[in-house]
Order: structure tokens, then C-alpha cells, then sequence
């Protein structure tokens, strides 16, 4: 499958150099900044461009790894005439495609991707939305050339979806962050806590979060928590976000 | 080493089976309750006992693995002459056992444990303290027996580090709940998640979280924000919630 892939950023990157690992055919990278683009295209062994107006009027695929504000704009610039164009976005509806093609997709994977960190999207969950069934399994058999978890969802869940990977990534890497300038305060290395921070994940992966949570809060140990908040002083917003989730643990364990 | 352990909890359960598979020698179970002593002492292939007056006089280490209240307590009733009190709290000073034996110390491994999920301490750090250097030199090579990690902090240090444990553990643990109730609403599969979380807490094993922050929140897109706040409004404690640490990652990255 020919693709033209729009994006050079975590997302295109990642997908890209592991699709381009595939059967799949990355033809052509467009991004807007020339030396990202070109970077890219390096790693890719394949031609960029940064005008809209030179993209590759014969793919197969137009697939937009963009920034959500800029799908409609890039989409709406596309030579597709009725080619296949597909968002690789969370929170954005199938629906924002329909004026461009009659051919369009939703190509969700759920994972935190990094320009800099290999990805392996062998176990990813790939949240797949088309417009129609024949577009659907041209998705579906493009996904699987990665993946091993091919899903067909709604807009709907995939919000939703995109909504929990707050809590459960960026909300929990804030977290560590916190952590781990909390540790750096008394001279203490971050490293301490990783085997904290990686058992905590990997329990979830058998058990229910519910079921497994520990802690000061869900023992309603009040002097643990009244000293914590103490050692926050000089922290009020860490100590505000303490005494709220704590109330939170103690509430959802009642 | 001949070793009382006092307590039938998860850090009881799970230290005493560990340290029973090396050289230690458990002799003695103390518990409160009697079904749950004798639950681990059989697993143990120890005796066990229910009353502080029946406590094994011969042995060399008294390991509190009890509730932080409970230690004085405990501590206070045990004939120890002036063998060696260990405790195994992360915020609970040192200097609580000094009226109970000239020979004290802290033995406590940062790690979330549960009686139902084994525990490899290989990778787990054992953070020491205690009343002198012999003490500590015992508790060391103890340790040893578990763990490649063994470090001497100080009860402050300790604490700090317990602190920062709730936010990297219990906190992070409640937003996998909250996570799997997101995705329960529109019916979907707390698996899809799985990938994503242990994604994760593997990132931080190599990179600082600082550095690695990704989401609405530190992309500055308030598009999304409003509206993963809108999709919350039946859920008033996580909007606050969601609210409050986009505002703390927003300005952790001006």
C-alpha cells in the first residue's frame, strides 16, 4: 500500500518507520518545517516535501499524523479526488473527513510515542473507524501488519478511550515527575523509585487497579497523612492535589 | 539468622516467605489474628503464636513488619533483652525503638507489596538504618540475601521517599481506577489501557519524567481540555481532579 505520510512528529515517526518496516510504503513525508521533514524522509529512504501543492497525487493512502487543529486544514489541500484519508487522532470524530474524500478512516493507536523511543506496536491496541466496510478492513489489514490488537471502535469510545489515557499516562507521568523531584529535594536518586513505579504497572496488568490499591489514604491512616501534607509546605499545589486524591481514595473505598 | 517476624500482613507475607527461601531462619509467627498467623506460618513451616507473652526469647532479630501504631506497642512487649528491634515503616523515625533494646534498626524495602502477588526484591531497594554500625552491618548482609539494591538513608530521607512513593504508587494506582472506570462507561476493555500504562512507567526507567511529559495539558490544547472537562461533568471529583493537574503540568513547563 503507497502512503503519503503528513506529520514528523512522535506519532509520524513512530508509525511511519514501523509501517515502512512492513509491507507498507511510505511514498512521500509532508511537513511544514523543512529540516524535520527531511529528517524523516531520511529515515524513511523516501522523498518529502513541504508544500501541500506537491503532494503525490497516487497513493493509496493519505494518512494524517498532524496535530488535531491541523487535520481539517492539511485534509481539505489533499489531491485525493477519492482516495483513502485517515486521522491517527484521539479526540477527533471520523466526521471532520467526510468533505474531503469519500473514502475516509480513523487509525487510533493507543500508546505514548516518542521521536526519541523505539516503539514496539506488536501489543498496542489499534482503534480503527472507517466510513465503510471496505475501508474498514483496508485499515484493518494495514493495522495488522503491526499489531496484534486490531479494534473497530466509535468516535464516541474513542474519546472516551483518549479521555482515561490522561489519567492513566499523562496525569501518572506528571506523577513520577513530582516524585521525582520530591526524592531529588533530600539528596535521594530518582532511581529508588523505579522498581516502585514499574511493579505498580505491572500489577494492573492482573489485577484490577480497584482491587490492589494501598497506601495511607485507603487505610484512613490520618497521622501518615497529616505528616505528608506537613512535609508539602512549601509545595501548596502538590499539597492541594495530595488532600484531594487522598479524599478520592478514601471515597471510592467506603 | 534466627528471626521473629511479627505481623501477618503484606509486608509480613511477603518478606518472611522471601527471606525463608535464603538462609534465614523465620522461627516465630506473631500475629493478632489466629487464622491469618497460622495461615502464615504454615507457609512459613514455622510456629506461631497470638500472645506477646509466648515470644520466641532466643532469637536473634525481632522483625516488626506491623501497622505503624502497633510498633511501640509491639516493641514494648517483646523480651528482647538487648537483641536487635527491626521495623520495616517508611515513615516511622528510628529513635521509636530506642527504649526497648540498646540494639535497633530499620529494615524497609520501597516496594508495593501484596500477600496474593509474589515478590521478586532483587531490584528492590532496601533502605537501612540503625542504632550503630554493627546493627547496620547486619542488616545489611540481610538484606543482601534479598536485594542487589541495599542503601543507608536516614528517617528523614526515609520519609521523603515514602512520600514520594504515594505519588508514584497509591496516586498512580487510583488513576488506573479511575482509568478502568472511564473505559467501563462506553463499554470497553480495561486491557486496551494495559499497553499504554506499563508504556508508561517503562519510559522513566530510562528517561527523566520531566522530560518525557506528553497530553493536552503540556501541549497546551485547550480544545481538548474543555471538552475531556465537559465528558467529566458527571463525575465532579475527577473534573476537579482533572482540572487541577492540568493547571500544575501547564505550569511545570512554562
Amino acid at each position: 500500500m503507497r502512503i503519503v505520510l503528513f506529520g514528523t512528529g512522535n506519532m509520524a515517526t513512530r508509525l511511519g518507520i514501523a509501517l515502512q518496516a512492513k509491507t507498507a510504503e511510505i511514498v512521500q513525508v509532508y511537513g511544514r518545517n523543512d529540516y524535520k521533514a527531511s529528517l524523516l524522509a531520511d529515515r524513511l529512504g523516501c522523498t518529502y516535501t513541504t508544500s501541500l501543492k506537491e503532494i503525490n497525487t497516487t497513493a493509496e493512502l493519505y494518512l494524517l499524523a498532524v496535530s488535531d487543529e491541523a487535520i481539517t486544514a492539511v485534509a481539505s489541500s489533499i489531491p485525493a479526488g477519492n482516495r483513502l484519508i485517515v486521522h491517527t487522532a484521539g479526540s477527533v470524530d471520523l466526521a471532520v473527513l467526510s468533505p474531503f474524500s469519500i473514502n475516509y478512516g480513523v487509525l487510533y493507536p493507543l500508546q505514548t510515542l516518542s521521536i526519541s523511543r523505539e516503539a514496539d506496536f506488536k501489543q498496542v491496541p489499534f482503534c480503527l473507524e472507517a466510513n465503510n466496510s471496505t475501508n474498514l478492513k483496508k485499515l484493518k489489514n494495514l493495522a495488522e501488519l503491526l499489531s496484534e490488537k486490531v479494534v473497530s471502535i466509535s468516535s464516541e469510545q474513542r474519546r472516551q478511550l483518549h479521555l482515561a489515557a490522561v489519567f492513566v499516562c499523562n496525569f501518572v507521568n506528571h506523577f513520577y515527575a513530582i516524585g521525582e523531584r520530591i526524592v531529588g529535594e533530600k539528596q535521594l536518586d530518582f532511581g529508588l523509585l523505579k522498581p516502585l513505579i514499574l511493579e505498580t504497572a505491572l500489577k494492573v496488568q492482573e489485577h484490577s487497579p480497584q482491587t490492589v490499591q494501598t497506601g495511607p489514604a485507603v487505610r484512613g491512616n490520618r497521622t501518615i497523612m497529616d505528616r505528608h501534607l506537613k512535609m508539602l509546605s512549601e509545595h501548596p499545589d502538590w499539597q492541594e492535589l495530595y488532600a484531594l486524591i487522598s479524599d478520592n481514595i478514601k471515597n471510592n473505598h467506603q
